[in-house]
This record gives structure tokens, sequence and C-alpha cells, in this order.
């Protein structure tokens, strides 16, 4: 330590550190949506949150709904990417495993951020095109991810809808997660519905 | 029309009146959130929405709190009434029929009032408990009526489960149609869902 003459910052090239000042307003903002809702979510408190100063995070991110949508999607790849990392070798896994996976995407502070976004949107003009645009590249990303991991065949009639309505439902518990733990009962229904979906993608 | 001498308003009774001014109260509570979500919706928007006094909504709800939620109550018991009215037959009904009117349950303003309050309740305090208990109210009574319409048995293992993840799914694909039409896919996922569903109650 005491040898160290060059700053840690010094020796960060300028475009790695510009990355690092980006990725932490993507995660502050994360977090601060989840936290506080959109209505208490500006560029300035995500700023403060990450450290940066006000004039930085508008560098990255003009307005308020390019910071907050980048955030939503960013995570959203997080995710995903982590998702296909749980399963390395893609489909024939354990459906109900697959199945806990894709339902455990709708918990947690992404979802949340996510749906104080989505709720925010269905009010605000400028907000709506942006998310409702997302909200389809986020979609159908996550439709590829659970087809491959349950090894669905979708020219088989029937099968598209099956794994649209296993996500639909998993959006739906998600929701009930949001303002009790609701674990124990998501679990049970995962349980069933896994079994049924089982059978009828076999 | 002439011969009327006596004004319309005081022929009817004190406490009918009192009674239309609160459904009134209700109706433009839920139209409000609806439309303008938690931040836009205050006792004194909703006053002028219903015609009243705000002396008068604060005699019949003390708090925001209060008449939010009661309002979400007062549609949601309305829409259970008009749900079992559908089929006064009650069980053994068509279930493509059941299912796709408990969806419907979750599209429209109401849906859309009670997610911007469920939505609020995750960031505010005062909010929380109140939301949690009536969600939990309304969420039993239509898991109520869901197995009595589709004839469920729920002594039998996995069938509460099964009644219980439709639901999840109706919850879901309600959040899908909040910031599109998303009317074409839900039919289809509903038609496949129903079939899988009839598979595992019968």
């Amino acid at each position: 330590m005491g040898g160290v003459t060059t700053p840690e910052r010094e020796r960060v090239p300028k475009q790695d550190r510009s990355r690092a000042t980006r990725q932490r307003l993507l995660e502050a903002a994360v977090a601060c949506l989840a936290e506080h809702g959109w209505a208490g979510s500006t560029v300035s408190v995500v700023a403060e949150r990450a450290g940066v100063s006000r004039g930085a995070a508008q560098h990255h991110f003009p307005t308020r709904e390019d910071l907050f949508t980048a955030a939503v999607e960013y995570v959203a790849e997080e995710r995903s990417t982590a998702l296909r990392a749980l399963f390395p070798e893609g489909a024939g896994q354990d459906r109900r495993a697959v199945v806990t996976a894709l339902v455990d995407l709708y918990t947690g502070p992404l979802f949340r951020a996510a749906l104080h976004l989505w709720v925010a949107a269905s009010n605000e003009d400028q907000l709506r095109p942006r998310v409702t645009e997302l909200e389809a590249r986020v979609g159908r990303e996550t439709h590829r991810i659970a087809v491959d991991l349950l090894g669905a065949d979708e020219s088989r009639p029937g099968v598209r809808e099956t794994v649209q309505g296993l996500l639909d439902m998993a959006r739906g518990l998600g929701l009930a997660n949001l303002l009790t733990d609701d674990t124990g009962r998501r679990d049970r229904v995962v349980a069933q519905w896994a079994a049924l979906l089982d059978e009828a993608l076999d």
C-alpha cells in the first residue's frame, strides 16, 4: 500500500472508468426504483446514491426516461445471462428446477423496479412507448430462454401458448409476492404446475 | 314534469342520498386511480370528479387511504357479484368460458386501479397493511368463486394449487395488458390453459 504512488483511479483507463460509472448509475437506478417507486426516483437521487455528480449522470443519461429504462434493461440482461448460466447444458433439465428459476426472475428488486416503471408508464405519455418497447424485447428474450431450457417444441400446436401462459403465471406470482412473503404458497403452485407442464410438453 | 313541485332531491330519503353520494365517490375514486395513479389521486380530485364537496367526501372517508381501499373493495365486490351472475347454475359450466370470465376480472379499470394501489402500498407504510388485508380478502373470495364455477374438488391433492396457479396466471395476463392491447395473445393462452386445466381437474 505505502509503496503505491500512482492513485488507483489514474491507472484505470478512462474508458473503463466511464463504464464503471455507467454501471454504478444503472444499479443505483434499479435499487432506487424498487425502494421508492417512480415518483421518488429522479436522476439527482440516483446520482447521489451512486456517488456520481449530477452532471456526470446526465452525460451518460440525458433524461430520466433514458436512465430508468436503461437500468431495467441492464439488470434484465444480467438476470437472463445468470439464468442461462444456471443450466449450462440447455434443454433436458429437470423441468421443475427450470420453472422455479423462471419464476424467480419475477421476484426480488428487479421485478419490483420493472413493475414501478411499468405502472408509471401506463399513465405517462413520455414513458409509455419506451417501456412498451423494452418490455417486448425483454419478454421475447425470456420466452426464448424458457423454450430452450424447457426443451419445448414450438412446432407442436399449443406449445407456444403453454410456455407463454407459464410466464404469465410467473409474473402473477411475482405480483402476489409484492406486499407479503408468498414463498410457501408459490413453491406449492410451482410444484403443481411444473407437473402439469411436464405432461403438456411431452 | 311540469306538475312536479317537490324537487327530486327532497323526495329521496336522506339515508339513500348519503348512500348514493358514497357510491359516486367510490366509483370516481376507482376511475381516478386507474387514470392518474396513486400520486395523482387525492380526496379533493375525487370529490370534484364525483361532484361532491370536499367536506362531504371527508365525512364519508376521513383519510385518503380509507377512500381508495374502500373504492377498490367496492368495485371488486361488484365484479364478484357480476361474475357469479354470469353463471347462475354454478359448477358444471363450460370451463373455457369460466376461465375467460376469471381472466377478464384482471383487465379493465378495476385491475388498473388495484394495481396502482398495490404498487403504491409496496412503498408506503400507511397504505401497506390496509392493502395487504384487502388483497387477501378479495383474493380469498375470487378463489372461492373459481373453485365453485370450475367444479374443482379441493379435497384432491394438487387441485387447490391448480386453481391458485390459474388465478396467478390471470393476474399476470392482466399485467401484460396494461400498456398494450394483449387481447389476441391472451385468448390463445386462455384456450390452451383451459384445456390443460380441464384435464387436470377431471
